[in-house]
This record gives structure tokens, C-alpha cells and sequence, in this order.
């Protein structure tokens, strides 16, 4: 399987979707809806979608339902990168080579258009109510879209991460807590709301779950093996900016080659309970181990 | 009736149910829970969540299934004023005589509070598919909440009102839009899902939307003539703002004499549309007028 290429061309199918599901640029308020367009259309790798597609297909799933999920859980991420990239947080002025969208837009309308994005992908999820009145797990995938995107999950990792910056009392238990959560519970709950919607079991999607939570943190400690090990040219982007930064990472806590063995063994864990399940999705368990041990 | 100490008392029994709904000050996130709590137990009216219950109460709506909607939206009006007031938004340092929350832990613990709360008003709604599994209604509300909080609700009515700031050109459409949405969305909101939860009748919640639109506009039209013709003890803040800020109102377009006109015209029609319907409740009526004849 030349994994490369089909992730490019699930990657495209998203992209297309996100457009679809985006709301149109017109009326009063087009300013905010241009700089959700911006923000939304700015690139990635549409993991998430990816992710909850995958498993969705993986357990049978067959209807549209799925989609305006994908669409919310990409909105969801996309909105906690134009807050993350504002003034008072990191204050970035690029992202993936292009302007960041209160560099475009101006600060005001950063935080507007994030707030905008959030509620979006709420109304794009609770839209599947209308068009699956009879879907019985609709509900049940809103909720966890929700737990994960929030307090208890993305946004609780985001502000542990933001008053850890420059902080010397770094320790395991924080860095712990924000891998798991920062970027770990949305990879969690795209799975989880993909394995929902098609009907798996209490048992299966607790394996999901495992899986998923073992791919979040070793895609984590990844990043921080790239930032020391990678180079700029296979990057995109300038390495060494951990250590720069003072940053305590995985890397600075357990060494480089611990660091590594536990990628392995994460990466192990996860596609054995993939592998656990009689249900099978080759694609998704290639997708796993390319996300884990990718190099850029 | 005496329709301030009825408020009063409702608003009491509101504030307790909203502690009991925000999330445990505790975790290595407690910082943003801290913020939450300070944002949310501030102060305020509780109007949303007070017409949405009268409303339910009206239809004749008995089980609890309107709490969980009654604290998100109050989460999601507080998410809003926590960003409005942010430096890049309004800027202000105190808002009914207490600091702001961004002036008491940061702007990006602002930021992400105003995200936190956002988030948890649409965790908290979700939840009620699980107490409330059979409720044919809980996905329909959890929608229309979406919608009026969202890019063609409030956010909308933000995003024109900040571009409108200190600008010229100003015009009664865009008035009317950010008067309908901004505040008019979330207490049309308010009173609509009151009604759907309750089991209403398309008929009835159209009744009921047209009722709370007209209340929405007669609310800020009131806020504008206040503006002129208030007195600061009363207030309890100062008067004259709009003409200093050069701010276009509805009173500076139409004068004050049409603008009491138009208060009294639409709190006539808000209240005829109510006692059309076969059901009463003689406090909601009694609090719309309240409302709109207010005078602070």
C-alpha cells in the first residue's frame, strides 16, 4: 500500500467535504465568515476526519451520518489553532507557511472567528438530528464531541500547557496530562465518535479507545523525538526549538532512546488492540503506524 | 405582583442551579475552572435561562429535562461577555462594579475560559441525552441553541457590531441585524427551546418566536433611550456613552420621541402574540413588560 498517496487522497475527499459544510460568504457578517473559510481551507492533514472515517467504516458504517461529525471535529481543531496562534497566547503571525488568521483578519475578528468556528461545528453535528431523526447514537457522539473538545479534555490540556510555559516545575504528571489531553483526546474522539456512530459495542469502543489513547501520546513524543532528531529541510519547519524554548518535553524527561522504545511500544499496544477486534480496516492500522513513526 | 421580588427570587433559584451545574474547582486545570466560576457566579439577571423556564412552565413542561439548557445558555452568554470585554475586544477592566475576568487571571486564561465555557454549555445541553434518553425534543432545542449562539445568531450580531465601531457609516440594516442578533438571537433562543422542550406546537413556537423577537428589539431600543434619558444613580453607570463614543443607536437614527413609540409598540404586539396562545402564565407576561419598561 503506497500509504503516502491514499492518506493525499482521503486527505482531498475531507478537503472537499469541509468546503461543502462550511457556511456560504455572504450577508453582514462575511468578514467572520471569510476568515472561517481562511482558517478552515489553511491546510493539514485532516487527521481527525480521517480518523473518525476510518473507524466509522472500519465497524460497518455505511450512511452520511458520520460526515457532519467530521466536519465539527475539523472545525473544533481548527477553531483551538486560531486561539492558539492569537496575541496573547502564542502569539504566532505564520502557520504552515501562510498568515495566521488574526494576522489576516486582525485580532478582534481571531477571536470572533474562533468562537464562530466552535459554535459551527456544534450546529454542523446537532444538524445530524434533523437529517438522521432515527439515529440512536446521535446523541451519544455530540456528548463526547464535546467532553473531548472541552474542560475535561482539549481545552483543559491547552491551559495546562499555557501556564507551563517558561515554568521550571515541568513535571511528569502535568507533561502526562497535556499530551493526553492537548492533542490526545480529540485523536480520541474522532475514533471513538467514528466507532459510536456505526453501531460498536460498549467492549469494542473501549478498545478504540485504548488504541486511540496509545497513538495520541506516541504521536506526541514523536514531535518532540522530530524537534531533536528531525531536520529543517524534512520538517518544514526550524528543530532544536524545544530546547530553544527551555520546553520540557518526554525527550528531556526520559532521555532520546527511551523516548524512542516507548513510541515502538505505544505503537505496538495500539495496532495490537486494533488487531484484537474481528472487525479490520488495513488502511486505519497502516494510518496508525505512519502517524507514529512519520518523520515529518 | 410584585414582579421585583418574583425576579428576584427566580434569579436566586437560578444562580444556585448554575453552581450546581459548573464543573468542580479542582484538577491541574483548575486555574481555567477557577475562571469559570468567577465569570459565571459575577452576577447578572439570568434572563435567558429565566424566560426559557417560564416559557417550558407556560407549556406546561414538568421534568427537569430544561435545567441543563437553562445553565448553557447562561454559559454561553457568559462565554460572550468574557470576550467582549477582552483587550482586543472592548477592553474593559470592570464590568457591574467586579473586574472583569481576563483583568483577574490573564488574557490568554480569558481567552480560554470564554472557549471553556463555550464548550461546556454545549456538554452540559448533550448530557441531557443521557438523563433524558426518550425525550423526543432534547436534539431539536440542542440545535436551535446552536443556531441562535452561533455565526447567523449572536456571534453574527458581534462580529457587525465591532466592525461598525467608530466607523461612519452605519446604517438601519446593520442596526436592525446587530440588534436582532446580538442579544435578540439568545432570548429568542431562550423562549423557543422553553417551548419545544415542553412539547409546544410548530404553531405555538411561532407565536413564541414572534413574541420574543419583538421583545428582543424593544429590550435594546430601551437600553439606547436609557443611554439619554437615565440617570447614573439609577444606572449604575454613567450616562451620555453612546453620543461621547459617537455611537449610532436606534435613538440617534429615529429621535426619542419615535423610539419610546417603537418600545411601546412592540412590548404591545410581544404581549398580544402571548395572550393569543390557549396557555398563560401570568408572570412571563408580566416579566416581558418589566423588561422592556425598565428603567435600569
Amino acid at each position: 500500500m503506497d500509504i503516502e498517496r491514499e492518506i493525499r487522497v482521503r486527505a482531498e475527499e475531507i478537503d472537499a467535504l469541509l468546503s461543502a459544510y462550511l457556511p456560504p460568504e455572504e450577508g453582514l457578517q462575511r468578514t467572520v465568515l471569510s476568515a472561517m473559510h481562511y482558517s478552515v481551507t489553511a491546510g493539514g492533514k485532516r487527521l481527525r476526519p480521517m480518523l473518525m472515517q476510518e473507524t466509522y467504516r472500519m465497524f460497518g458504517g455505511r450512511e452520511g451520518v458520520v460526515e457532519p461529525f467530521m466536519a465539527a471535529i475539523e472545525f473544533i481543531h481548527t477553531y483551538s489553532l486560531v486561539h492558539d496562534d492569537l496575541p496573547a497566547m502564542d502569539n504566532d503571525e505564520y502557520r504552515r507557511g501562510k498568515k495566521t488568521t488574526h494576522a489576516v483578519y486582525g485580532e478582534a475578528m481571531g477571536i470572533l472567528a474562533g468562537d464562530a468556528l466552535l459554535n459551527y461545528a456544534y450546529e454542523t453535528a446537532a444538524g445530524a438530528f434533523e437529517r438522521w431523526p432515527d439515529h440512536p447514537r446521535v446523541g451519544q457522539a455530540l456528548l463526547v464531541l464535546a467532553k473531548k473538545s472541552g474542560v475535561y479534555g482539549m481545552v483543559g490540556g491547552q491551559v495546562v500547557d499555557v501556564e507551563s510555559e517558561g515554568c521550571a516545575d515541568m513535571t511528569r504528571e502535568k507533561l502526562d496530562f497535556i499530551y493526553r489531553l492537548k492533542t490526545g483526546a480529540l485523536l480520541e474522539g474522532a475514533m471513538l465518535i467514528g466507532a459510536l456512530l456505526a453501531g460498536a459495542s460498549e467492549q469494542e469502543c473501549r478498545t478504540v479507545r485504548e488504541a486511540a489513547g496509545a497513538v495520541g501520546l506516541a504521536f506526541q513524543i514523536q514531535d518532540d523525538i522530530l524537534d531533536v532528531t528531525g531536520t529543517p529541510e524534512v520538517l518544514g519547519k526550524p528543530i532544536g526549538s524545544d530546547e530553544k524554548n527551555q520546553k520540557s518535553t518526554y525527550v528531556s524527561f526520559e532521555g532520546i532512546e527511551k523516548a524512542k522504545e516507548d513510541v515502538a511500544a505505544l505503537t505496538e499496544h495500539a495496532i495490537a488492540q486494533m488487531n484484537s477486534l474481528t472487525v479490520k480496516n488495513e488502511f486505519l492500522v497502516e494510518l496508525l503506524r505512519y502517524l507514529i513513526s512519520r518523520e515529518k
